[in-house]
């Protein structure tokens, strides 16, 4: 063929079907067959004129197809004749053909027909070729509550602390870059935690001792916001004041308090908290570092054993600590009597180990490398007596031991319970910087726009409904997390008798599990959702997902907590079953067990029809089943092992991941009840904004697991499909506030940071 | 109470009693009616002397509980007067407490008595009290197979080029240090690419131009080999040699190939691929960078129009990269020819900018940072005419475009088509980082000891039946995932026809996207795994996470690849009911459908009986049976909303989530396709081996999405719990064997390098 000329291309009837034609050439899955469909069609168009039709059929040969640039040159043609037609004409392709011919009548039929024997969608086909106007902007729907009342709900106490730390966090001075060594980047960290201690951020961690607040309640506010800023600084502000000087405050008398923590306060004195060795994390019963009372010398000589003994992991430990509170199994007069804690000096003024006492450094880590993570090795380093921190455990002046807890196994888990506020900080800075990822991405998905339908302006990410069923959940989750969070702080506050504290410990190792996991879960979501821009160091989200990534195995690992968790509840459940209890775990699980099963109330509403399930007995019920249904059968299952002949620990060792689904259905049921109490704080358009996240967060909890409930007969599985499509509608619902939403975690702007926050980056 | 000294504690009478009364009080949990239970017995034993009932006595005063020192004191003597009994006695507190006596005949009666008063039992109560001897290590089990042998299976091809980069990798040489700036990391990582050039590892990529290799397949399995080791160096060399250098050979003429690539080949010309902008990512069909041809100067002119437009993420662009590989919108002679690559010169031989271009650095990200990414900015480049890759097209001597592929839809995809190997790549780098994550987790696993029964050796980490569950499906999948892309690599290598290149495609996109969520899911669970040491870089979980975290984003997203996937299998079933295809989907789906959904066969053998649980029928089946499921649902799903009147696009997208579940089923089933053809090569006891490892993979993907399965009446519901204990119990057996297994990835001891898969962290 010789190619057309513009000239040729240009006549109308020509024109009428090179939409068509180009259609169907740039599609290029038109058979041979269908080409000459085409050219027949055109041979029985006696109107078309000779020049016309030697042209189109010219285009039409499947054995001589037109060259690309033929093509291009068709396209031209069709769009600068299509001029200003209105939408209606130009994007449906039979009538614009009909209105390049200059509306001739025969082209309106003749298109018409060709089409129908191709089996053609002209609407299709043309918004493919022609584009469109972009689509008009999805306008931005009308907040449905107002995010500051919301914002109220969720941060009912310590309202004013927070805010003097949101001001902290505005000024660029606390701003810790990512791409430095780790030298720099903990000096740098260094400063900021000074800067935290003058304004009096750490003597909140001493109520009564270094400031007259009544609770920790401040201090652990303090902790949860800085979530929302440089984890390093979170992490060391917690080392230095929170399990440094929180050991002394603990574990120290009224004297050791007075003398020691008005200058950890003040970030005059820097130490550490050296439990862990490199031989024993979790079990920190099996520590190996002695520390051994010698009357000669009246001082108590703190010694590292050997290799796996040596302190590993310590924060603070590497640069910048003068002083550790070291745990160490105590000897006195030849008696052991387990783990204490001894105050023992590491460093002197100019930062140099002190006799005896060898430091090193981790070395870098995969996040947290603006705090300096060390080892210590002790060489029968001594100490004055009084060094040992002496609320729970002293030694006299004549050398003999004392302690107001005669039982070694009862001292050794209320020293470590007075841990447990750690535990709740930690999962509030997971939460925290959860938060941050999820209003980054949230923010990010408004912007950007990927891809489209054919010739409309592209789709914002925030509309795709797999986008938002990626990253709704998380949201409602952090949301969860943060009410879970105050629960669990409150219960910490208030806490007064042995078995209330005792309760706040489990409560706190299963909370501390949950944020973090829901940290480490909904970061990588945001990464994901965030494509490569989520990436950059600058963006925020990769810092946050390294930095919290250890979140899941300190201050408890997360697999042991809810251990702890498991025979906290079998504990409690034993307990309701009125059975009396010596020797742990022996005398375990009695014959009332199976009356009990017995008697469980499975929920009442099943997951039926659709309008139950966003019914707060529906949810609450579902969650409460499984819950008991959890613990009953594994109460069971302990004690048939028992029977047979199995020592305790090796029954539940073999119950493993039975223990670890019921703590996690128990922690489940726990965050529910918190949301929906704090729900009740909320009123008018708040209350609803926070149902509608508790629904989405309850029923993807539970579709989740709905293998278990239809297991257990209280999902029908012909109900599955419903309780899908039920997320995917409150993910899309939830969706349309989703900014509202984030604007109520109050992250401060320089906190929030990531360019793609702000539009910068979404290259639209 | 007077404390009682030591010679009181020493007498047999009392010596016999106090097993009891430390564990009565260590345990802190005896009511005080128990301890007075305790003492009425003492009072009818006329037998025991006054001074000895006296003592005892004092020891169970509920009023006055033996101090802390008492205490210590009572476990000592205990301990020492038990001296070397035998285990039997020591540790069952009544025999051991007659032992004490003497034997005295009087004293066995009455601890029975009191034991039994107590529900004591008699041997937990002892062997938390005396510890025991460490319990006998347990036993290595003999291999169950050659791991030499299994690894030939793996590694069926190209095996010489496997062991020099093994080879290389072991040269402490190529070891890239964490902590550092991201400059150093890059120049470290650029002379490590210079090496690979040098040794002949580049030239792989070019089949008959700079090597005589017949096919990718060599240069392919470098990548995934060096995905052992630092993977910015992986990265850097894919993007040098497999999408610089790989533009240029699939994009290229012959003319280009002969005149650019030996220069690549050498690492002589380092060059970079820049597709992506900042404002599109995933579409590349929506690039905004301009072409224009200008006859007058008979050169290209390359254009960044605004902002958005500037070239983002390219790998080689902040810092060593002279050419670059611009992909941009090509006009000529006022005609639009879609998206073309073109090279353009981006900095002269100091390293300086040219004229026109303007590079930044894209700054710190969460890893990788040995990759200098960059952004390009173009001021009215001007290249000559050939240096648009002119295989798919061509502008002419006299100005004007040629091209074989007249549809510019078609060469498009085509043209994208070519980048192919590049997914196959990054797929099999993330699979070799989760290998090597694996690997040193179980080390780890071995070596590691927490906690244990009450006085035994603690246990090793591998044999808490949790820690098998988080960790042996992840190894299962390495597996699974390297036969995956084993076997798309070799439809790439072998694919000949326009068809079967497609189905490449679409198997890459999948595949890739199966392999690299792999690698997040698995190195979380390592770090997860390793405890604290999985945070620290030296053990190199960190990184290798770190670093794969993008590869679910880089070289194609994976909830596009998924969308393309499900595309593409969407179309194959279209054509398997004999449809005719014309423009795409809007003839979509036939009326075919409903009986083709009738015809499907429902897995025969259901998910019955345990036997039937390691069956390769009954899995094969589940697999199958879902993706024909999923496949006919989209399907109707589609149709119904475009008979609706929905737009084919508007269509998709409302069905998203329904489309990656499709996706992931079809993708799951070709795995276990490739596994299973995996499988027939071995024989014997790695036959055996391999089977047990694909049950695994097999019956834990069933597991996790058995909620569908049950939905879909092909698990019964009380079936579940007998599917959770085949995975459990799988996990049990394929951990006996996890040692060898890693072995068996023959990952080169320098690339592990991990102190703690080397036991030397282990701490035990
Ligand atoms: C960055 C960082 C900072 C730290 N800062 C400090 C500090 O300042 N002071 C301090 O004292 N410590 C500190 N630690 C130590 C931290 O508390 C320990 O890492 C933590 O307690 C876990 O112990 P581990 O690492 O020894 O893990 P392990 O206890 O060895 O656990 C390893 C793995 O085994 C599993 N596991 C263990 N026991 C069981 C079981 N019974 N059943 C099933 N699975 C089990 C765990 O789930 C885990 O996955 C820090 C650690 C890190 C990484
Ligand atoms: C470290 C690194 C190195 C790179 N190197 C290079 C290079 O050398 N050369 C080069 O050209 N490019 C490079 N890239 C760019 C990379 O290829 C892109 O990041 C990738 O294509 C994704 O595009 P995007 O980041 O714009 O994400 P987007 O396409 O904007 O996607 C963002 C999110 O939206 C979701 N999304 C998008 N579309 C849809 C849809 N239709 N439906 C549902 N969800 C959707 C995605 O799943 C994702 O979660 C690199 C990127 C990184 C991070």
């Amino acid at each position: 063929m010789t190619e057309p000329d513009a000239a040729a291309l240009d006549a109308p009837h020509v024109r009428a079907f090179l939409p068509m034609i180009y259609v169907a050439w740039a599609d290029g899955e038109l058979t041979d067959q269908e080409m000459h469909t085409i050219q027949e069609q055109l041979e029985g168009m006696p109107w078309l004129d000779a020049s016309a039709r030697q042209t189109l059929q010219g285009l039409l040969d499947p054995a001589n197809p037109p060259s690309a640039r033929t093509l291009a040159r068709v396209l031209r043609t069709v769009r600068k004749a299509a001029g200003n037609l209105d939408d209606d004409r130009r994007l449906h392709l039979a009538r614009l053909g009909t209105a390049l011919s200059k509306d001739d009548p025969h082209v309106e039929d003749a298109l018409e027909t060709v089409m129908a024997a191709l089996s053609l969608d002209g609407a299709e086909a043309g918004r493919a070729l022609m584009g469109g106007h972009p689509a008009p902007e999805t306008a931005m729907p009308a907040p449905q509550f107002d995010a500051a009342k919301l914002r109220a709900v969720l941060e009912p106490r310590a309202v004013e602390v927070r805010e003097k730390v949101r001001a902290l966090l505005s000024d660029p001075a606390v701003r810790i870059g990512r791409d430095q060594s780790k030298e720099d980047a903990r000096e740098a960290v260094l400063e900021v935690v000074q800067r935290l201690a003058e304004e009096g951020f750490g003597a909140l961690a001493y109520p009564g001792v270094t400031s007259d607040v009544t609770s920790l309640e401040e201090f652990m506010t303090v902790f949860e916001t800085l979530g929302y800023g440089d984890l390093s600084v979170l992490v060391k502000y917690g080392v230095q004041f929170g399990l440094f000087g929180g050991s002394i405050y603990f574990l120290g008398t009224e004297e050791q308090r007075a003398h020691w923590l008005p200058r950890v306060a003040k970030g005059d004195l820097l130490g550490c908290f050296a439990m862990t060795e490199l031989g024993h994390g979790s079990n920190v019963m099996g520590l190996r570092t002695t520390a051994t009372y010698d009357p000669e010398s009246d001082r108590i000589v703190v010694h590292t054993p050997d290799e796996s003994a040596r302190k590993e992991w310590i924060g603070g430990a590497a640069a910048h600590a003068r002083m550790a509170t070291v745990f160490a199994q105590l000897e006195v007069d030849g008696e052991q009597h387990g783990v204490h804690a001894i105050l023992v000096p590491i460093r002197d003024e100019d930062g140099e180990a002190l006799p005896g006492v060898r430091l090193g450094d981790c070395g870098h880590k995969l996040g947290l490398n603006g705090v300096d993570n060390g080892r210590i090795w002790l060489d029968q380093v001594k100490v004055p007596r009084d060094h040992l921190l002496g609320r729970f455990a002293a030694i006299t002046e004549d050398g003999r031991y004392e302690s107001p807890i005669a039982s070694p196994n009862k001292r050794f888990f209320t020293m470590l319970g007075t841990l447990v506020a750690g535990r709740i900080c930690v999962g509030s800075g997971g939460v925290s910087a959860a938060k941050v990822g999820v209003a980054i991405a949230t923010r990010y998905a408004f912007h950007r726009r990927q891809f489209g339908a054919p010739g409309e302006a592209e789709m914002r990410l925030i509309d795709y409904p797999v986008h938002r069923r990626r990253l709704m959940p998380s949201l409602a989750q952090s949301v969860a997390a943060a009410f879970a969070i105050d629960h669990v702080r409150q219960q910490y506050v208030g806490a007064e008798t042995e078995e209330q504290k005792r309760a706040v410990e489990a409560l706190a190792a299963g909370v501390k599990a949950f944020t973090t996991d829901h940290a480490t879960f909904a970061l990588q979501q945001c990464r994901e959702c965030c494509g490569g821009q989520g990436y950059l160091s600058e963006n925020r989200i990769g810092p946050l997902k390294s930095d919290t990534d250890v979140f899941t195995t300190f201050e408890g690992d997360n697999t042991v907590l809810l251990q702890l968790t498991a025979k906290a509840v079998l504990t409690d459940f034993r307990k309701q079953l009125g059975d009396d209890r010596v020797f742990g775990l022996v005398r375990y699980v009695g014959k009332k067990l199976a009356r009990a099963a017995r008697e469980a109330n499975p929920v009442t509403k099943r997951l039926g029809s659709t309008e139950h399930l966003r019914d707060r007995d529906t949810l609450r019920g579902l969650f409460e089943y499984r819950e008991k249904h959890l613990v009953e059968a594994a109460a069971r299952r302990v004690q048939k092992r028992i029977k047979n002949g199995m020592e305790p620990h090796e029954a539940f060792t073999a119950i493993q991941d039975h223990l670890l689904a019921m703590a996690r259905a128990h922690i489940e049921r726990v965050v529910y009840d918190a949301f929906a109490a704090g729900i009740d704080r909320a009123e008018g358009a708040e209350k609803d904004a926070l149902d509608r996240l508790l629904d989405l967060w309850s029923l993807w909890r539970i579709e989740s697991d709905l293998g278990w409930f239809m297991e257990n007969g209280v999902a029908e599985p012909n109900r599955a499909g419903g309780i899908r499509r039920e997320v995917q509608a409150l993910c899309d619902e939830v969706a349309q506030s989703a900014l509202d939403y984030v604007e109520a975690f109050g992250i401060p702007e320089a906190s929030l940071a990531a360019p793609i926050a702000f539009g910068e980056a979404a290259g639209v």
